[in-house]
């Protein structure tokens, strides 16, 4: 069973100030390189996992598609999603993604945004999807980047002979749980190298198209100078894979 | 042109010490990992980039290899790789291999060991791999990982409060030219993230089939306590990929 912080009060009401939850995808920096994994989405069947806000699903059916199967554990994102929602093409669904089970052949896109590193036992759900996926179905998804997740203090130290700021990174190779402070005490993730990640990809059949680290453009940096970090390590991971 | 720093006799004397030139592949610690991702060698052509002291080249000859082409800069390495070998299905030669123009549809594996992270112009050299290789030919290399080439600094710091050490990263963003005193001053290495590594192949028509960030298991650590700085960052990448 999955940790569901999202459900707790303290969290959830510091999540959604977030601009990635209050603006929906515009407000996420790394969803134009996402969005250009994607294949047309005109006629296509969509899994969504993690969906929160439901923010994806709504585009994929502005976009064409058919219809989305939306899957979250938080009953808070479940409700939001539902209200800001009026399509009955867009099924919003609780499930544990540590425990899912697909059927075979059933879609031609499965998206999931920053969801991945929540679950200890990726490579089953992998597994699932890969299975669940038509010939030639995409799996488009975001997670924190293993250097991001792998230190074992996560924050930048500064360089007073060099004056500037580095990542102090350690255990890159100790995959498993990190308990971080992210609004509240006692989130849980899970780090997996790089490697890992990829490694259960091709063994399920999914060859890897496109790989991001994702990165602020000049502009970008300009308007959000605070971004900088980026340069120094990357936070997210994009990743786009063909089912063979 | 690529830096020919092989040449230079203070750094050639110090690098022939090491291990991996000493023992050969042997005393290379990845080497196990980087041959599980081979080929049958039986029958097949094989081309060894940056071939040293040929090592790679006998090791292919002596498992059935049909003919091997071993191309590196360095005068010194290719005279002590002639010295070493007695066979004349191994055809040694001098060539940049930031020029080097191949034939198409010639070999059916591509070696490189510890030479494309010299590269200012990789991209180009793995257009040439690429057409060179036959439909289903394997390319086979290791690289020195991005997370080690990335810092401005590149030594552990001593966390005071943690006991530990830890590796500083930095600009792992800023592709480029990395000069670093490796047994004299000067030496130039490119670095690149891993997403620009996996994505110049991707693009070529080589399809990812595995990847290694190295790492000594638990056996090999008690031999060698001082590689547990390979637990907190790989310095170690390898990477298998087929022709489309």
């Amino acid at each position: 069973m999955s940790q569901n912080i999202y459900d707790e009060d303290e969290f959830f009401n510091n999540y959604i100030t977030l601009d990635r939850q209050a603006q929906g995808l515009a407000g996420a920096p790394e969803w134009p390189q996402l969005k250009a994994m994607l294949p047309s989405l005109h006629g296509v069947t969509v899994l969504d996992l993690g969906c929160g806000f439901g923010w994806f699903s709504r585009f994929a059916r502005e976009n064409g598609a058919e219809s989305v199967r939306a899957i979250d554990l938080s009953e808070k994102m479940l409700d939001r999603a539902r209200n800001m929602t009026n399509d009955d093409k867009i099924k919003y669904e609780r499930a544990d993604l540590e425990e899912l089970k697909l059927e075979e052949n059933q879609y031609d896109v499965v998206f999931s945004s920053l969801t991945f590193h929540y679950l200890a036992n990726l490579p089953t759900l992998i597994k699932e999807v890969s299975r669940s996926l038509k010939p030639s179905g995409r799996l488009v998804c975001s997670i924190e980047h293993p250097i991001y997740t792998a230190p074992s203090k996560p924050k930048f130290v500064l360089d007073q002979e060099m004056g500037h700021r580095y990542w102090p990174l350690d255990d890159y190779q100790k995959e498993g749980l990190r308990t971080r402070h992210w609004f509240v005490p006692g989130v849980k993730r899970q780090h997996r190298t790089m490697a890992s990640y990829i490694n259960i990809l091709i063994c399920n059949s999914l060859q890897l198209t496109d790989l991001v680290e994702w990165c602020p453009s000049e502009q970008e940096l300009k308007r959000h100078p605070s971004w900088e970090s980026e340069i120094a390590r990357p936070t997210f991971l994009l990743i786009g894979a063909t089912k063979n």
